[in-house]
């Protein structure tokens, strides 16, 4: 056996995550490892969870990055929260929703589930009944932006109903932390994950959450114990709690988390509502370009997240050709679909660093040269000046 | 609200991981990322198997990289092969045996513990004791390497013992994976999980674990579904497994197995048994110097880690203001004790990419500085000859 180091090739990532990453960040990973109890290291950390807070518009004090990918966040929310025999009201339109119903049934608990079309916003009607209908559920959990479908929920009106039926709310911000508004504080979330590999444009393997004083103090009044050794916040909170003194609990993932700070010091000169604002201009300059192209969305409009666009295949065309030949002939990454929307549609993600003018016009015209050539049904050659409409 | 990019000083890493990382490492991870199911990413996976299966000298299918730090890889062996009602030996020798009857208890099975000084290694004849004693033990579980004392316990013996009383054996190899032999295949260890942090010097956050065909089997026959999704073999399998499609699981950490394939590339060009052979060495001169000084030794000779070392604070030195003049004055960082032997212990490692030559004799000239400086009582000067002439 000989095996040699890896050089991968130059790709521009506009599936459904990871995006590119700023080179800014690549550059703070490969800097020189400390000690994850080191005192730099430790203000390193608070200074991390500030910029958390400001990404998740909270004052939450338990915010931090879980030390593994967003499907480790969507757990530690589910087994620090739900005890055997909890009720919990699951919304799924996609594929996340289903996760988190197994997250749920793992714990011992009862999900009683609110069902959507995949590719449709949750119906917030559906979860007034569901809550009326079961006064003695304790959590209501939905995904803000299905990575899955590309639409996005209205997370501030689910809140409310759920407060008003003194349910917590766990919601799933992986694809929407930083892309779209998301307001924890003023929607009142109690338990919040996300990921860093998608509007943050950092690398994946880490999982922002951040918890209310609610959910913490149903955390520390926990009957049982919490199932997960790796992932008990009454453990973990040792190691990230303010003030005091630092316990070991697992070693952090030092360099991972230099990315992660990197890439929050980007937003934080960016200013987040200006992240927002550009994922929805460059959301619209590819809208306008797929739609001349004759490509129809599957999220109804009112319902679509900027950052993730998820289109139909057109008829007639094999789609995993089409990504095969965007990736040979391009080094262009688009998604394929997940769960049940595998094999019609595609997603492609204008995400973080690569939320940009650029990318939007590079990938039309790659999309539009591989489909000519394929003699696919498509509109040629007006997509990319119908984008570079929207930026005049 | 203003935090800039994060500089960190240039430490040497002599505590117990992480360890001084290799520049190839750290370089490899700021290549670009790719997305995690791309042709080129799914072709490095494979690679890292057959370079893990390498590290651990086994031939075992399933051998990966589990997505978070070593206390997830430890979780992962217990949650898929502990079902409620099991019955587990666990041997406790230090702070990580404490933990993985945690995770026993966590899976709702029952630990029975054998306990040892801390310092010594696992006791054989008090583990066939309690094998004999209980029949119905499904498992045997111990720590190879105990990093929070430096004590290498027989795996072998311990592996035969468990096998002739049909226990499967959980084996924690965290610190001795690559440092000390660890024939995975000969010594017939069914689960084992170790850490990217320390021998291997590769940056901290991912667990590198391999499972033997009888434990494979146990876990696809089990009766109760594995408390963790994250976790849950039969899931991680469908994007880890060999052959055919790759399954979305979790979002891959790119760049730190990038790392990781790098870490692996340096030892398989150095070879595994010169790893070891390099390791031992570097102890003996370090010892050397050690003994020199008048420090002694936690561990007897004979049950001591060549990678981890511990020894007895000196009378009327205040341990915790050594550490902090050696990272202020050196930017050298050691280890405190953990558990039971904080303040009673340091923790000098020489792990990987850390144990050589240089660093030797470079930790015991700053040590000895610093313990002058503060008037301690030990043998000023002799130290560094004293490790010198081992080399010579």
């Amino acid at each position: 056996m000989s095996i040699q180091s890896f050089h991968p090739p130059v790709r521009t990532l506009m599936g459904p995550g990871p995006s590119d990453v700023n080179p800014r960040i690549l550059e703070a990973m490969s800097r020189p490892t400390v000690g994850h109890l080191d005192p730099v290291f430790v203000a390193l950390m608070d200074e991390m969870k500030d910029l958390l807070r400001y990404a998740f518009r909270t004052k939450n004090d338990l915010t931090m990055p879980v030390s593994a990918p967003g499907s480790a966040g969507m757990e530690m929310c589910f087994v620090n929260l739900v005890e055997p025999g909890d009720k919990v009201i699951v919304c799924q339109n996609g594929v996340f929703g289903g996760r988190m119903k197994e997250n749920v049934e793992r714990c011992g608990g009862t999900a009683v589930m609110v069902e959507d079309d995949w590719g449709r916003a949750v119906d917030a009607e559906k979860v007034e009944a569901a809550l009326k209908a079961n006064p003695d559920a304790k959590i209501l959990a939905f995904v803000h932006a299905e990575t899955s479908t590309g639409a996005i929920s209205d997370a501030k009106t689910l809140a409310e109903l759920a407060r008003a039926n003194d349910c917590l709310v766990i919601a799933d911000t992986v694809t929407s932390l930083a892309g779209s508004p998301l307001l924890v504080d003023e929607w009142q979330l109690d338990a919040v994950y996300s990921g860093t590999q998608k509007c943050l444009s950092c690398v994946p393997g880490l999982s922002p959450v951040t918890f209310s004083q609610k959910a913490v103090d149903t955390v520390t009044s926990r009957k049982t114990r919490v199932q997960s050794w790796f992932l008990d916040l009454n453990l973990v909170l040792g190691y990230w709690g303010g003030g005091g003194k630092r316990t070991y609990h697992h070693t952090a993932p030092v360099n991972t988390l230099y990315g992660l700070h990197e890439a929050l010091v980007i937003l934080q000169e960016e200013g987040i509502e200006n992240s927002w604002a550009r994922h929805q201009k460059n959301h619209e300059a590819l809208r306008a370009g797929f739609e001349a192209m004759g490509l129809e969305f599957v999220v109804p409009e009112g319902e679509r997240l900027p950052q993730l666009n998820a289109v139909s295949i057109p008829d007639g065309v094999d789609e995993a050709a089409v990504r095969s030949a965007l990736l040979s002939s391009y080094n262009l990454e688009i998604g394929a679909g997940l769960g049940a929307m595998a094999g019609k549609i595609w997603r492609v993600g204008l995400m973080g660093f690569a939320s940009n003018e650029t990318n939007v016009l590079f990938c039309l015209g790659a999309l539009d040269a591989v489909l000519s050539g394929m003699r696919a049904p498509i509109n040629s050659g007006v997509a990319v000046d119908a984008a570079r409409a929207v930026y005049r």
